[in-house]
């Protein structure tokens, strides 16, 4: 099955409930409500400037060879409304920040003018009517929808929610994804491994990326390959999860247990049983009930690979984001050698990245075999190469996919 | 003072201590100290395949038309040393990430293999020596130095720690940074501005900065103008932070109270005032004892600009991260329209990326005073434009430093 055609199965899988949280805690997670300005923003004229409010119209031709001569009615206090309104040339000192008084439209900035007395200035340049002053609603208009639903909340998102009072926002709740490893061979990371045996490495990479990618992961631990036990793990991750990781079973006995337990669970439907990439090919996912439930490879690169571009996704769906209102982008880059890939399926290669020509950069493939973890920590992403093609010629472009 | 001199300070401030957390918890943060291999991984030879464990040259001429004939000496279990050794055309089933037996240096795939009976198969392919297996410390042979402290924490990163046992690890304590707000206009999120107030957006956009940059926010509140209410803040924000940010008082008369205040603090120097930075040059930098304190500009884009280009990198330095040990590439793209910039300072110019040709990204200019939010909602990040620079082209390539 082709990866768009997983992909398609998102919609089978419900999003998750809101939580009201306090806004401090809000950057990463995903907005739950459309936010619509109650008020313009600002809503009232302020200045960009320290200087002198003024009616435009006052200055005009002022110049450094010929000032204009203004009279300074007073100066306005920051976080009041002026009590006096300005006629035609007569100045105000207003600080960064300030409210225009009546009757002014601009502000001559401090540096263009000269201090003859407290009441009186010149003016050495002119100001266009507008000038130096943010307007009524310029940020938000009353009315406007600012946020909407589906957003990831970064640090400037906060802020916006601050300067509409949003001390508490609606947002989903993380979903949590239930993370079991598989093997016979697969021991606890506090144990000595003995020869033949390795550490559960799938269980920390799995609930690191859960956890980054805006799940909550809860752990089940090690399971064997042995049909009931995992059918048993599995009912009982799916008790306390929205979403189940398996890891481990790339073998054809236990990828064979694998499908056995999921297809007994009740209400189970077996959506996907291998997928057309590269690596990840023996991917399952199961729908139980409402949930999804995924065979991962065993192998840890494999396992990351398909959580980053098949199972992500799935949970980001979940967790109620709009993929289209916060674009992760993909980083640019020309490949550093050729490489040869397969027709048939989508390949993924980890590449490192290196500063080229200014602002360039080359994506230097990381060869090494889907054990190996290395290759991950030394990879800075992926780029994938599509299933019509041959392969990929050094310098050609390519998207890179950040790890 | 450029910022290049600005960022040369770092180095008078004090990297963080460390703490030891469980490995569950380390993605994000800054590793303390130097991981090395305690053992071969793997310390066994696996197979990275279902199949057959053989000597190699026991398949050597093996092919469709003339298939190799083997006798298999029985199933490797998973996860145990193998209790038999093979002799020349001999064969032991195996599945992957099982341990080949003695005798053995290479797997033939299942699909290669065609069974006679339970004890005899035929070959319809040779493999080489090392196929389809990772030799002993093909991932990491022990002694080496596998993470370097200063290493920022990724998901592979903690499985890379699981591997090695490490169920708990050292890593630097996150800096506490105290936020202080300034100004008279300014009030708390939950009242309802006056005319000529603004509700508190800064303390928001710096929190949330501060924790995405790997430091731990402490909020001071909502100071007015006013010289021994700033000073006591400063003092109560010291006594329990590492660093503090002011932001506000960007107006003359604020800055020289603020100027004022640090200068008066015990043990201050004012190492900055004023870099040639656009937004954001009325910045203050002071060091009061072995901590910086920092005077922002008000406006919410200004301060969010300053603390992205150069409060960051002092918060990195202190929570002891390398930044060559995780780089935060840029993102290349062609610019969307001219820009024109004035010579003598670094303009900093928000974009907004949007999709070209296959790979390839535009950053289009978002254009609006500082003050204005919806500018940074509405950015994907900033370009920089060197001091010696008058403008920039459209098409020309620039580096997006995201948001």
């Amino acid at each position: 099955m082709d990866a768009d055609q997983v992909l398609a199965y998102r919609s089978e899988f419900p999003i998750a409930d809101t939580e009201t949280i306090p806004i401090l805690d809000t950057p990463g997670r995903i907005l739950a409500e459309a936010i619509v300005s109650d008020i313009n923003l600002p809503d009232f004229r302020r200045t960009t400037m320290d200087g002198f409010a003024v009616k435009a119209a006052s200055t005009f031709g002022a110049s450094e060879g010929s000032p204009g001569f203004m009279t300074v009615r007073g100066r306005i206090s920051m976080g009041k409304t002026p009590d006096f309104a300005l006629g035609p040339g007569e100045a105000a000192r207003i600080s960064t920040g300030g409210m225009l008084p009546e009757g002014a439209d601009a502000v001559v900035m401090i540096e263009h003018t000269e201090a003859l007395d407290e009441s009186a200035i010149e003016v050495y340049k002119s100001v266009a009517p507008g000038q130096h002053v943010v307007e009524i609603g310029e940020d938000f208009t009353q009315g406007d929808t600012i946020l909407k639903p589906g957003s990831k909340i970064r640090p400037q998102e906060a802020g916006l929610l601050a300067a509409f009072g949003r001390e508490h926002v609606n947002v989903y709740k993380r979903p949590v994804v239930g993370i079991i490893s598989t093997g016979d061979e697969v021991v606890p990371i506090d144990q000595h491994p003995q020869t033949g045996q390795i550490r559960d490495v799938n269980t920390y990479t799995l609930a690191s990326l859960v956890r980054e990618s805006g799940g909550e992961p809860l752990i089940f631990g090690i399971i064997k390959d042995d049909y009931q036990a995992l059918l048993d793990a599995c009912t009982r991750a799916l008790d306390r999860s929205d979403m189940v990781l398996i890891s481990g079973g790339s073998s054809v006995g236990a990828r064979d247990f694998t499908i056995e337990a999921l297809s007994a669970l009740p209400d189970s439907r077996i959506r996907v049983h291998g997928i057309s990439i590269s690596p990840g090919k023996p991917t399952i996912l199961a729908r139980v009930g409402t949930k999804a439930v995924w065979g991962l490879p065993g192998h840890v690169v494999s396992a990351m690979i398909v959580f980053t571009m098949i199972t992500r996704p799935f949970l980001y769906h979940m967790a109620g984001r709009e993929p289209e209102r916060r674009r992760a982008f993909r980083i640019p880059a020309r490949l550093g050698r050729n490489l040869a890939s397969v027709q048939g399926r989508v390949d993924y290669v980890r590449v490192r990245l290196k500063q080229d020509e200014p602002g360039g950069l080359i994506a230097e493939p990381i060869l090494g075999k889907s054990g190996l973890i290395h290759t991950m920590v030394k990879a800075d992403g992926l780029i994938e190469i599509d299933r019509d093609t041959e392969g990929l010629d050094k310098d050609e472009p390519v998207s890179v996919i950040p790890l």
